[in-house]
């Protein structure tokens, strides 16, 4: 693709699902170079037709007709937008009427609620669920560790800090996380406050050169750092994973969204709606 | 609908796309009472075809056939969801020729990364955002605030930390958070480390009867969490806002991610992809 391309993101809402949908449609193609514009909160004509007048000024610069990507439930809406110079695909054109067929439902058009608040309820077991990470992050709480529902354990800087936010902030997930030292390495076995959470413990492991690259960035020269420590704690680590048979996973190449799903996964965690 | 029915949501990777697309497609409709399945990282023909066993099982057990979500960039995984006895849509096959063809590129069909790992910088850029926020909650450093991307302001428990802790996830964004107290709304000014930062403050407000009830659950019966005082520090929080010309948001009725999406549109902070 050569020429300079604009694709249009554009929703009555956050636009965070089809923000969500263009990323994943977008990785099947190798350097595409398009520029990308968010427009949310289009609940409105005004604001929509603003858009349209948006694309249609893209359309003539780029000499090529935008791409659009929208999820507007309101019919009237989506309409305005498919009158712009741009392609327009929306989420609730393409799969809402055959949802409503095999629900034999009719589809209520209110605008959605999917990133809305929903409820009081959902907001404050979110929130709870966030302000548990931070009261267990790294080891700073044991006491109430048995109203975890999962506790990530590692070495320094293996990735426990983010998960364990991830799975609060997205699934509601009751999470805490508890450092690994070389004080418990040398005792080979859990840190005490670990052994009556056996069922509920996932560990975290991570090749040595990228905990040595993620080290350095801290605290560059130190020990701590090395290469040669890295290496030793992590293999102390999964040692320890192994004989008190500790479900764990190698996080190198994986995202905080692919940890998080993959340790709800394997705890059997449930992944809440 | 009077019948029980099953949604199954079938992706190689995460499945997050699927899970926001199908959440959205669903507000369109009042007490759906489907089951809900999730089936991640199905990256091979034995996993899909267990899948696909399950989603037989549920068309007996139902009656109906279930409802299948899936994104599986694998021609022949689809296919093979294709011939269970369910309703199969892909997001793949609903938007990727299309695509295409408007980038003149053929889709390379290799399995998707959108949540994926990406590239190493891409995680660390997350993960530093993460520990700014945590580093800049709750007035906790002033030192290095210009750093900040943005800075939620706001009485206790109106929101900013997880909304903070939002940003930096989702968006990278460096999002610090302040607390507004007595003696701020004392002084009738803005505190003074925030002083030199006004191009990048964002209030939060929040009606007083929603405060009370969320401070209610932290502190029952305190002062601080009286009807009377929320009022009072509400508005005097409100008249700090105007009178320094502040924007700010009421987060009573959003959900988290509503007020991440509307203060980076209203501050200006790019949405990063």
């Amino acid at each position: 693709m050569g020429e300079h391309m604009t694709i249009f993101l554009v929703s009555d809402r956050t636009g965070i699902t089809i923000e969500s949908l263009v990323r994943t449609l977008l990785t099947q193609f190798d350097e595409v170079s398009a520029e990308r514009v968010v427009r949310p909160f289009c609940d409105d004509a005004d604001k929509v037709e603003r858009v349209v007048a948006e694309i249609n000024m893209a359309a003539e610069a780029d000499g090529v007709p935008p791409l659009v990507y929208s999820s507007l439930v309101d019919e009237d809406l989506r309409s305005r937008l498919k009158r712009s110079r741009g392609k327009v695909f929306d989420i609730f054109d393409a799969f809402l009427p055959a949802l409503s067929d095999a629900l034999h439902m009719p589809s209520s058009e209110h605008v959605g609620k999917a990133h809305g608040i929903g409820d009081y309820h959902d907001y404050d077991q979110r929130v709870e669920a966030v302000n548990f990470a931070l009261a267990f992050d790294d080891g700073a709480k044991v006491k109430g560790l048995e109203e975890a529902d999962l506790i990530l354990i590692g070495v320094s800087r293996s990735g426990k800090t983010p998960t364990c936010l991830y799975l609060a902030m997205q699934y509601k997930v009751r999470a805490a996380n508890f450092p690994l030292t070389e004080d418990d390495f040398m005792q080979g076995h859990l840190p005490k406050p670990l052994q009556a959470h056996r069922d509920r413990l996932f560990g975290l492991s991570i090749a040595p050169e990228r905990l040595h690259q993620i080290r350095e960035e801290r605290r560059p020269g130190s020990v701590y750092a090395s290469l040669a420590q890295c290496r030793s704690e992590i293999s102390a680590a999964e040692n320890l994973f192994r004989s008190e048979r500790i479900p764990f996973v190698d996080s190198t190449n994986m995202s905080i969204e692919e940890l998080a799903i993959e340790i709800m996964q394997r705890v059997g965690v449930e992944r809440a709606w």
